[in-house]
This record gives C-alpha cells, sequence and structure tokens, in this order.
C-alpha cells in the first residue's frame, strides 16, 4: 500500500480549525434566522439534467460526473461502449453518468422551487449552507470542495428584498468584527450604458470586458472593447463612465448627467438611491456604490452586490444580486427574486490574517481526571460522570501512568484542570485540583468538586 | 425541459426537518464533546485507492465513482479508451475514476490518522458527522446519502474506553428520551466458540450464519453451517450458545460454562464483566449482553455493540466495537482502538414514529411587522431593526398588501407575534401587537415595543 494521501484541492479539518469554522458558519446562520430566512439542505449530487448547461460551457466542464454502478454488466456492453464513445467527444451520455455533484447553490434551490413551488409560502426566504464542488485547477484560496452560504428571497420584486440584504451583509461582518466595503451597483445602469453604446447586445462584451477592469486595467479593457467592434466614441463613453468617482451622492450625480435620461439607465439610479436612502443616517451601513461592478457573465438583472475586506488583500468574500426569474429553466416562470452569497473559505482566511477569531473558541476538554491505579480510577470515573451530568466535559487518562505523561497529555490537549485521585487523596475522600495555566493547586473533598469546577467553569 | 427531479435515493431537507435533525445532531455532538471528543471532517471524496478494497467486493460495487474531468482530450483517447475497457471488466481504472464519494467515516478516519499520525495526541479521541453515499438499492430506511455520527479512541487498549462508550450511548439516548437497549457480546468469545467447533478457520462462517439469526431463524442458521461443513456436534454445540438467555448475570454464568474453560473465552467474558461492573448501581444503563449479536463481516476484535430502539419497531440505531488496528491498511501498524456510531437517519424515524421531537423545535421567525404603505413601512424596518439587534428575530412583509393576505403570510410561516402600523399607529407613535395563537391585541407606544416584545419573547 502506498503512502495514503488526500485529493488535490480538499482539506482535512482538525478540531481547531473547526471550531473557527463553526464560529463563522454559526454568526451567519445567526443572522439568516433573525433575518426571518428558513434552512434548506439539498443532497450532494443532483440529476445531471439538472446542472448541465446552467453554468455555461466551462462551468459544464468543471463539474465533478458520479460514474454509474454497474458498467460491467455484460448485457449492456454495447451499449455502454457506445454511450462511452459519446464521453470522448465531451458529452456526458446517461449511460455512463447520470448524477453530478453539486456546482453550486442557487441551481439546486432552483429545482426545490420549481419541484416544490405549489407547497411553498412566497415570498420565499432560505438560506442554504453546504459545500459544493468545482473540478478547478487548485490554487491558494481556491479549493475543490468549498462552502457556499446563500440567503435569497423568491417570489418578491420590491426594493425592500435588497434593503434587508444590504443590512443583513452588513450585520454579518458586523458580528464577525470584519470592516468590509459592500459595493454595489445595478445591472440596468450597465445595460443602459451599453444601449447608450451600440444597442443591448453589446451588453455581454462590455459587461466581460468591465468585470476584468480590477485585474487588467483601463486600456486592457479599451482594447478589448475595440476586438469587440465598438467604436472610438462609444469606448470613450464607457472609458469616462468607469472613471466616475467620489462620495455615493457624487456618484448618483455623475450617473444622472452620464445615462439619467436613459430609462433604464434612471430606474437603476433610482433602485441605488431607495437602498442609500433605506438606512440608519446615524449607523449607516458600509455601502459604496461602484460603477465597475460587473458580477461576471450571470444571470442578474437589476441590483448587484460584492463585498470586499477592507484591511485585507482578498478577492470578493460575498456577492449577490437580484435576477428575474429563478426557476425558467425548470418549466416555472414568474420566479423574480434576490439573494447573496457569504465565501466562508476566503471570509475564514482573511479573518486568519488579521487575528480576529476569539481566542477562546479553541479550548480542549475541560477537566482531566488522572489515571493512578484501579480503585483510584473506578472513584475518578464516579465523579468525571457526576461533572458530565453538569455538562462539563471531562476525560479519565486511558490507563494507569506516570504523572508526568498524564500531565504531557492535558498539556498537549489545551486541557485546563487536572484531578488527581491518588491513593492518599482516595483514603481521604478528597481530591487535587491543578490548574494547568497558573499551577496553582488545592486539595478539596471530592463532594465539593462539581461545585468548585462549576464556579471555576464559568470563568474558563 | 423536463419536469426537475431529485435522483433515487436522496432526499431535501426543509425547514421543519432540518430543525429536527439538528436536534439529534446537536444532542449528539454535544455529548462527544462532554466525553472530551474532538471534532475532524474529512472531504466528500477520497482518492480511488483510499476506498478501493476496504469494504469487500459488494462493498466495492456500492463505491460512487468519480469520472475524471478532460476524458474528450483527443491527446488522450487511446490511453482512455484501454481503461475504459477495465471498467467493462468491473475494473475502476485511475484513467478514467481518480476520487469516489466517501462511503464511511472509518475509513477516511483512518486514512487521516495514518498521514498525520506525528501530530496527534494519542489517544486520539475524535469524532465525526458527514453524509456517506452508497449505491444501495434505495428502500425504506434506506438511503444512497445519509449521515453517519462516529466517535471513536484510538491507540488505547484499556477497557475503560469501552465503558466510557457505553455510558456515552446510555447519555444520548437519554437526553433525546429515546428508550433503548444497548446489546453488548464480545468477538473474543465468538472466536471461542469457533475454536471449541471445528477451529479458527470456522469464525467468519459462524460470524456470518449467526448474524442472519435474527432474520432466518435457528433452522436456517443450521442449515447453514451444515453446508459449510460444521458437524452435527459443532452445530448442536453452536445451537446451545445461541440459546442462552436470563439477566446479566446468568448469560455470564451460562457464557462461563459453556466456553469458561477456552482462554480467549474466559477474556472475552471478564471484558463484558469489567463493563457491567463499571456502573452506578443505582442507575444503571440499559446494557444487555447478546450472544447472538456478532455485527457481520467487519473488522471488530473484541466488545462489539448494537443499539436497538425498545418501543419501536426499527433495526439497530448505533453500533460499534473494539478493532486491533486502524491504520494497518496504510502502512501504520500498532494503532488500535475502539468506536461508536450513530445511525442518524434511523433515529430521526424512530422519534418522528414515537412523536419524541419537543414541540418548540419547529417555529418560525418570532415578529412580522406588516407593510400598511411607504412611510409605515419605513417606520416598521426601523424598529424591526431595533428587535433584531436585540436577537430577535423578524421580519417585514415584502410589499405593502391588504391585511388579510399579510395575516395569511403569518399563519402559514407560523409566525407568533404580528405588530401593525397604519396611519393612526404611524402618526400616534404607537403600534399594535396582536398575538396570533390567541386573538390577544396590544397598542402601546413603538419605544416600548423591544421590551415588551423581549419579555413575551421569552415565553414563545
Amino acid at each position: 500500500m502506498n503512502k495514503p494521501s488526500i485529493p488535490q484541492g480538499t482539506r482535512d479539518f482538525n478540531a481547531a480549525t473547526i471550531y473557527k469554522r463553526n464560529y463563522i458558519f454559526n454568526t451567519i446562520r445567526q443572522a439568516f434566522q433573525l433575518y426571518g430566512f428558513e434552512p434548506l439542505e439539498t443532497p450532494a449530487f443532483e440529476n445531471i439534467d439538472t446542472l448541465m448547461g446552467k453554468y455555461g460551457e466551462e462551468g459544464d466542464k468543471l463539474i465533478f460526473k458520479i460514474l454509474n454502478n454497474g458498467l460491467d454488466n455484460p448485457n449492456k456492453h454495447l451499449e455502454v461502449t457506445a454511450a462511452f464513445q459519446k464521453i470522448l467527444e465531451g458529452k456526458p451520455n446517461k449511460t455512463i453518468t447520470e448524477r453530478a455533484l453539486r456546482y453550486d447553490l442557487t441551481i439546486p434551490f432552483a429545482r426545490y422551487v420549481a419541484m416544490n413551488h405549489g407547497q411553498l409560502t412566497f415570498p420565499f426566504k432560505r438560506y442554504q449552507m453546504q459545500p459544493v464542488w468545482r473540478a478547478d485547477r487548485p490554487q491558494k484560496g481556491r479549493y475543490r470542495e468549498f462552502y457556499q452560504c446563500d440567503a435569497d428571497i423568491v417570489g418578491s420584486t420590491t426594493l425592500m428584498n435588497e434593503v434587508e440584504l444590504a443590512h443583513l451583509y452588513a450585520h454579518v461582518f458586523n458580528m464577525l468584527n470584519l470592516p468590509v466595503t459592500i459595493k454595489m451597483n445595478n445591472r440596468k445602469i450597465l445595460a443602459a450604458l451599453a444601449d447608450i453604446c451600440g444597442g443591448a447586445e453589446k451588453l455581454t462584451a462590455i459587461t466581460v470586458a468591465i468585470d476584468k477592469l480590477d485585474k487588467v486595467g483601463i486600456d486592457k479593457v479599451k482594447e478589448e472593447l475595440q476586438q469587440r467592434l465598438l467604436t472610438e466614441s462609444q469606448i470613450e463613453t464607457i472609458a469616462d463612465f468607469l472613471k466616475i468617482k467620489g462620495t455615493n451622492e457624487e456618484k448618483l450625480q455623475a450617473l444622472t448627467q452620464s445615462i439619467g435620461n436613459h430609462s433604464l439607465g434612471k430606474e437603476g439610479i433610482a433602485d441605488l438611491q431607495f437602498i442609500l436612502h433605506h438606512q440608519d443616517p446615524t449607523n449607516p451601513l458600509p455601502l459604496e456604490i461602484d460603477v465597475t461592478l460587473a458580477r461576471g457573465l450571470n444571470y442578474y438583472t437589476g441590483t448587484i452586490f460584492e463585498v470586499k475586506a477592507t484591511d485585507y488583500n482578498m478577492g470578493s468574500i460575498g456577492g449577490g444580486g437580484r435576477y428575474d426569474n429563478l426557476t425558467e429553466l425548470f418549466g416555472v416562470p414568474n420566479m423574480p427574486g434576490v439573494g447573496i452569497s457569504f465565501g466562508v473559505d476566503r471570509i475564514y482566511d482573511v479573518m486568519e490574517g488579521l487575528d480576529l477569531f476569539p481566542k477562546q473558541l479553541v479550548k480542549g476538554t475541560d477537566v482531566l481526571f488522572f489515571n493512578l491505579g484501579p480503585e483510584e480510577s473506578n472513584r475518578a470515573f464516579s465523579l468525571l460522570q457526576n461533572l458530565r451530568a453538569q455538562n462539563i466535559s471531562g476525560e479519565l487518562y486511558h490507563e494507569t501512568a506516570k504523572l508526568d505523561k498524564q500531565f504531557k497529555y492535558a498539556e498537549k490537549k489545551g486541557i485546563a484542570v487536572v484531578v488527581i485521585i491518588g491513593s492518599k487523596e482516595l483514603a481521604n475522600n478528597n481530591c487535587t485540583v491543578k490548574h494547568l495555566a497558573t499551577g496553582q493547586q488545592n486539595t478539596i473533598p471530592q463532594s465539593e468538586l462539581v461545585n468548585y469546577l462549576a464556579t471555576f467553569e464559568s470563568g474558563l
């Protein structure tokens, strides 16, 4: 047997990491519930038809497909061989693969809503926190298994939903003590810009080009727009638009001058205004209009959001927006909605980088009872059970051993308190309690141990 | 597009089901931590070598294998085609599939320990609560995606570990208010029986036959033993052994008479005795020696456990035991351990069947603010934010609508309290609070709403 290994792009999570990740998960989950979202969980794999064709050609390639079982059935060899030819041509065939791993949470959610819309109460506010899998090339901050945490409101078009989601974003990052900027734009504004610069059919070209601005700079964006056959004057209009700077109010004014005469542009500006005006002026959200925000090639049609950590160099740690129809692809029309997503793996990296995790998150068992012989450990076990009944976590060292071996175990596991019952303590019905951090040591009656530790516990 | 569907043997979990499942998960997790276990999470998929050959031939077939990406690369067509021939012969080939979905939690745990044993503190006590996937034929109570919750202690041979795990089982089912019997046996006893009845090489035959006793009855077991070439007198010895009945003490006596002269048998009996004697006599565990318990074909070598609900007809809802070596398969010797597993999906079915879930688990958002106009809803939103800051969950109805529509939404979502701010309340700076369960209604100043609801909340 070769040395065992873990698949590329995946990770094991040990206790310390899990405690920190759960701190993020719990913070997000509590906020979702506080804002009236209810949980949903979908299976790790979906029927392959549910996923294929939903994420573009590139996405299709990155979906992990599951091999059907029973391909060695001799009665099916001809059929299977023919199907396999299709795989060689890049066309997944159901004789070979009927299932595929979840690629995001949105499509499974859409599939769920399409299947159950008759039973749901609308607006349906669901949250979902589950891993997704992508056959991407692994690199720093990009994994083949990672978590998404999504909250969506479907079946409603009012902008109060966007207001809610902006507040929800701010609430979570506030609870995490993580300073962020919530960037905001509106696809209607980009659509108006496209319309002004050569017609609606240029929207995708403009969106894709603008989306790269951060990475490649304005000159490359101009080049790309040239290749996409925009005229000099159209490109200048776009370049001027991308230069819009200042406070949110200044940006709104500049936008009004730039595209305010276009009806869709006007709507987009009004949408931004509505969201900005629905916040407590004494405690404003970290909302920032960013006219260069495009959110790639996805299905957004109105407001779009993207969250960046202000004090740490990292891509977006959250994003979302409004879409016109969630379930159309599954044959159910008229299901508009808006949603946001939290990138937990990146949030984790930023919080680790900024040292933002509370120190007390990572702690071992509360108490270790030493094992100093059969009689002694029997007594210890019985006291241990009393502690556990009072919700104090504890262990009994698994075998009789020298003191220093047992101390070493307690230290390595970050255990705060050891309880020692040797032959003397056994005879006197007492026990020695030692606090490892301070070295402080007390001998107390066994009957007082629970109360003693319960008091101490509250300070752990 | 066809009507969307969910893969056979998998399930979506809606809010009500998730709350109940989390109640079970949280109870188990808290108990694991109380007993000093630390969490571990491993990836959903492993390298295929890690899993194949670990679960027997039948198990290998039930492992979900993941198709490699890029099989359509023309440069690799010959290689891929040759590899695919192997698949047709039932031999998964790494050119086609390099990864496979987790089939249980034990092998990934073994892989983790083998990879990290230099960094771990032993005895290593880990728990793991994650889904596993099996290409089994779906049927009632058997899913293709289901959760396992395992706790293992590795790197220790002392029986105190078994004592701990028996108490842990009892603790969890006690917290769940679910009456169970923890059946217990010891593989050494079965090994002794095998040795007495024709030699150690008969152990597997005897174990497999005994394991079927519950399902097929003693006569079929005898038949099977005959087919496996045991003599009449050997079969009678086994049949007499399987008839052992009575209290635990009576069973221990009968076992001593039956196999007590065999050294391994004697050890097995002493192991059972040790565990039975390490419990509080005033509050004994629901432990029951079951000499017919065999736990199938797995790797157990000492104590074995199996948990059954006492008041409900369902297969085992938990099982586990001692094994001699966890990591040998991965090249790391001397890693003895013992572990138990909780079958959450079955526990859920039993608790649902016995109506054991606390009623307050399933509740909607605490408060719904009605939306009765732009000004009114602005005021409502600002009050809503105050509530959320006090950890009271709430929603604002998404758009201005008739009262009865908003009442219906609150009812459908199980919301306890609605807050109504109409034009009159807006003018008077008060609000009408209505408790949906009782119909009770009060008009109070807006400034008192948080306190009013915080008080009421504690009774929700």
